[in-house]
């Protein structure tokens, strides 16, 4: 019998749980063996919880405990989870996470350490929640160069843009209404101003082109800025205003940013409607080929999280390689300088499309207007 | 440095050549070694290829070649290509392939061969082309119980179907258009008539449900009874049409068919177009998540198999489990009893949508009627 941790009794945390135990039958047909939760780590007490009983408040119960295998890290943030992962993989376990800011952050360090250990550091839910995306990238499409990995990687923004676009709601009342719905937090920051898209575009660059992207390196450009207007006068042009993470490879560097993009209708990525992303690779062989489904919530993240977790528990004697952990940081290429149509919408004229150009020479062809919003155009 | 050997020198096995070509340094990179092509099987003289010093018409070179640790199987149907993979396996050999008819047809037999030497029998290229769908589901998506699996599987009916409906192309038409382009054979009849949507739901069902489904257990339904009336017809309703292989799992039993159906707009589905395959899979967990790309075609097709060699030779040691090998046969859910909306359209009346109902009820409810058309609608 396997043993199982899991850190954090949240949202995810509890989704864990639900599916470890629910399907626990066919896990262990494709494990080989039943995998059982052992401890479920959280400050907070859930005396009501059917899993109360595996509940303790005491990190170093798992770190000591050489039954535990792996471990589920669902905490979030880069503090406390950013320490217990690395006690835990020092320790000998393999971690599965859904944290993409741990990931984003440190996701070269702790590799390292999982390398040196013998253990895995598996992260599939931290981008795209229950989307299988890591493993296509790097088992799948291995015999391609990536020449481009874009998607909606913010199920947040993309509900308000929807609401926005099939409603005809402000951008004010689309985030009140996916606060209301549970879409949004209180303080709605991290997805409004793209920075939650960053860190996944960072980690899926990483992946695609094999060196470190860090968070800092990318620009994020968030939704605040999109009005009605624009929304409208992006209809009448045929195209969808969508938030994009993009990361491409350009004369041998990683080029790697966050923002609005008008999206043609005729594109998959502008189907993607509400709370789901879908994220399109483009490789020297395979062309283009995209996956959809819902970037977030309890059970798709959870998903994820259990599919690492059997992974993680088949290659015990053999570690997984998900080559990326070179070590070495991207060149980077400055995405002020990529060239794209731009939609322009100036004061007194109609808004249009112009054609290919980088930033500068869009601002010095604007410099004698008064410009109400631009934004890149998908093509 | 690891050698490899491809069987069949055609579309794509002169496109795996050439993916293993101009992506070497890459894949070495992936794989920890440089991987050389030593042997191209092929009864035909390919004197201008670049790739001529390779050529043999010698099948026992490869197998009596312990230098050769993969062999891609790009042959085709299930005669010399079934006699090469078992000579391969039996050898030692991991093969990977394209072939849909001898993975649907032996495919059960081929990997009790591999299990028993320790090498792969992996099959990525042979559902969905380019696209990534195997290894997602038996790894990413193994904490799941998958619920349902569905989509286009063929691109040269959804060629056909796209071509009637956005220009309004007459079967006939569209399908001589598809032949004048490459997409369509000669003799048609494996394509229009479902069989080959047919073979590739049968090893999505084998992987889904960890069963055997034989192809003539599937009943398969194909476009040749769609016409441009119905097509037309479904456009006013809401609907597109669509050849769907679906397979689901009902009462502990397998459920598996390909027929047209009507597709909501709104549903992803309905926007996969030309020759492009789109494939949903429902989870418990996960919930709905679709993969999408390019079904067929040289380079596409020679991503996925260069994936499985890759994958074969960093799983030298330690054989890949897929999870399809308990060498049982499904118990079979005879689709006729499956209840659906249908599609009608009847003599003297406008066409219409019913309420879910099985086959037979649905021809009790027609009986005194001339049925023009019926097909049922993906709810």
């Amino acid at each position: 019998m396997a043993k199982a941790a899991i850190l954090g009794f949240g949202t995810v945390g509890s989704g864990v749980a639900e599916v470890l135990t629910m399907n626990a039958e066919n896990i262990a047909k494709t494990v080989g063996e039943e995998v059982q939760i052992k401890y479920i780590v959280d400050v907070r007490d859930f005396p009501d919880s059917p899993f109360a009983p595996l509940m303790t408040k005491d990190f170093s119960d798992v770190e000591n405990d050489p039954e535990i295998d792996v471990v589920a890290e669902v905490i979030g943030g880069a503090t406390v989870a950013y320490d217990f992962t690395k006690r835990a993989l020092k320790a000998g376990k393999s971690v599965v996470t859904s944290n993409k800011e741990l990931v984003a952050k440190h996701g070269r360090e702790l590799l390292a350490i999982a390398k040196d250990m013998n253990v895995n550091y598996l992260f599939e839910a931290s981008v795209g929640g229950g989307i299988p995306l890591i493993r296509p990238l790097t088992q799948c499409l291995a015999g391609n160069k990536i020449e481009e990995i874009y998607g909606i990687l913010n199920g947040t923004t993309n509900y308000i843009l929807t609401d926005m676009i099939e409603n005809g709601a402000s951008f004010e009342a689309a985030l009140r209404e996916a606060q209301r719905l549970g879409y949004a937090e209180a303080n709605p920051s991290a997805d409004i101003d793209g920075i939650d898209a960053g860190r996944k575009i960072c980690i899926l660059a990483d992946i695609c082109f094999g060196k470190e992207v860090r968070s800092d390196m990318v620009p994020t450009e968030g939704i605040t800025g999109v009005t009605l207007e624009d929304v409208e006068a992006a209809e009448k042009l045929g195209y969808k205003i969508k938030l994009l993470g993009r990361a491409m490879s350009l004369d041998g560097k990683t080029c790697a940013f966050v923002a609005p993009h008008l999206v043609p209708k005729g594109n998959m990525l502008a189907r993607v409607d509400g709370v789901m992303n879908g994220v399109v690779v483009r490789g020297n062989a395979v062309g283009e080929t995209m996956f959809y489904g819902p970037g977030a919530g309890k059970l798709p993240t959870a998903s994820a999280v259990v599919g690492d977790i059997i992974d993680a528990l088949r290659h015990r004697q053999k570690r997984r390689d998900i080559g990326w952990e070179a070590g070495e940081s991207a060149d980077f290429f400055d995405p002020s300088l990529l060239k794209t149509p731009w939609y322009v919408r100036v004061e007194g004229e109609t808004a249009s499309i112009t054609q290919p150009c980088t930033r500068a020479e869009l601002n010095e062809a604007l410099a004698e207007k008064t410009v109400l919003a631009s934004f890149r155009v998908l093509d």
